[in-house]
């Protein structure tokens, strides 16, 4: 198998960062495999970035190397990070992006060391891509820096239950169909309280008729808000943070 | 050769869906190559998809598998389709958007299984991918399911000829670039009115002046109405459906 | 080492033209890897597809054919371009994007024949395409054509001294984050007029508070004007031309 380094970042392609990057990655390890996930995540928005890690980095195969650059610290004394879990390895900036990885109980995260002469603006092709190309060659991780202490771990808010049995959620995400992802799991039945209105918990969207609301499990095992060939960002006005209430209508 | 394997989604990129139908691929199919041809199609813009995959699937080797997943109906009763088709592969929701496969005469369609177990809300990642790697492969497409019976075919709309010798088109698509890509083949002289003006059929965009518009012969062989270093869509205002006249001016 | 060719357009990728050049480049040259670096350089924006090729062209390894295709004058009488320098390949139109080459001492510059047939609205799948694949697999650029004379070249302006010792410069990009990028460079202190209030030359963006402007050293060696946590852009309403200027505060 080919070293696979998979690539996400904030960066937009316009500018010519990403492809720095990659002539980098292409520079030291000729025969890997670049796979581009995203460059379009919001700009400096580590939590998306967090969330979307989350969602594949155990989808590809061991030994696959993630590149994550969201970097609104750089220049900063924020650390730089290699983290080697579950049989894949991740690099990025010591912010929370690697949380998914850092959570694990075998993970192992050490301390990239940020030489004097890189650029102040730019880890993600003098300090990160380097990084990602040493692990993808081959390197142990422990080789590349002194173990992290406590880097950085965010992680999504759990959902409370309130004395009546309710439970108290919100919104985590919204993605490009407008659907709104909440930090609600497991929830099959009941209603949910969006927006100011009921909206009913079905399988999928067939179950309701178009234009209308319905909160359904998603392909993560989230609930979501959604609006059956529709917006619910649009039409609820569901956004990030916003608090949904689960219920069992008496 | 390496199994090629493209990607079409209207699912952008930053939500992580796309990322997690490539570590599916990839786990799979470790040798793959997986192009990227876009994720930006609009959200269930079927008919834009439909277009965009007739423009390229044949451009590809033999063997190709082209996976396909613009998908409106996810979650509904809409069939989950594999076609082969003049040596190339296709995989994608029973929607119209393989119709260019479809329309051949070779082709052979299958009806994909959909285990209970998956996704309500993300085929892509769990159906339609799988199937593409399996084709990719090396799996014979009657391998995956049952003959397809009846799939959803989708037609661009044919030009009709008025008494008066004149066509009637419309304009199928706007492009990056603003330019209008109508249903009229094989027009090398004449007249188009487009947006209540004349507009005169020309080899191309140098023939006329900078600012003024011109119709011409597109690289698919479709007429498209154009303004010179300008944007037929802002200047003129066309729009998709907009009706398009050819005559030979008298 | 598998052939490497990249790929800088500014089609988008939903009207499936970077997919036709795709299916070109994989069917000529099967065991390539084709680089997507970008295909969202703003339509007909030849200067900044200059500025990006600038950044990253060199970072490739030797061997690397980049395709640029940013073609506002398809059609005319310009001409077609492949050109060798550094031990790179380069392909696209003569309008200056691939002036970083050009102005190397050793570049050998031709050009490519136009067949009569191809389309008159895509060089870059009937004639950029396939002359990239051919430089991949290993056709010296000078059996594509015959030598350049005088191809194209644009430079950035050079920044000028006034007589009190300042320096008169200018914005030459605004990237993603809403830095304002300069053609000053080799610059590690004073203060930069920009936008009317001056901003002080510091290291990195952590030498002021959030939400200051502050000027750097960017990736690239070049000035730039940035906003901490914020953009130079939307706060200083910086924009490509505007005056800067440097001096030693009295």
């Amino acid at each position: 198998m080919r070293p696979l380094i998979t690539l996400l970042t904030d960066f937009g392609t316009a500018d010519g960062y990403v492809a720095e990057m990659k002539g980098v990655l292409y520079s030291l390890v000729p025969d890997a495999t670049v796979v581009d996930l995203s460059h379009d995540i919001p700009a400096h928005d580590v939590e998306l970035a967090r969330l979307t890690v989350a969602r594949y980095w155990r989808r590809f195969p061991a030994r696959t190397v993630h590149l994550v650059v969201v970097d609104p610290g750089v220049g900063t004394t924020r650390a730089a990070l290699a983290v080697h879990a579950d049989g894949r390895s991740f690099v990025g900036p010591d912010n929370g992006v690697l949380s998914p990885a850092l959570l694990l109980g075998d993970a192992q995260a050490v301390v990239l060391p940020v030489p004097a002469a890189v650029s102040r603006t730019f880890h993600g092709r003098d300090v990160f891509a380097p990084a990602a190309a040493a692990l993808a060659s081959g390197a142990p991780v422990q080789s590349l820096g002194e173990a992290a202490v406590s880097p950085v771990v965010r992680r999504t808010r759990e959902p409370t239950r309130r004395e009546d049995g309710a439970i108290l959620g919100e919104v985590i995400a919204i993605d490009r169909f407008g659907n709104a992802i909440t930090n609600l799991v497991g929830v099959r039945a009941g209603v949910v309280a969006a927006a100011g209105r009921p909206v009913p918990v079905r399988a999928t969207y067939a179950d309701v008729a178009s234009g209308a609301p319905v909160a359904l499990t998603g392909s993560s095992g989230l609930l979501e808000v959604a609006v059956r060939d529709g917006s619910a960002h649009s039409t609820l006005a569901l956004k990030r943070g916003d608090v949904v209430v689960w219920y069992r209508p008496s």
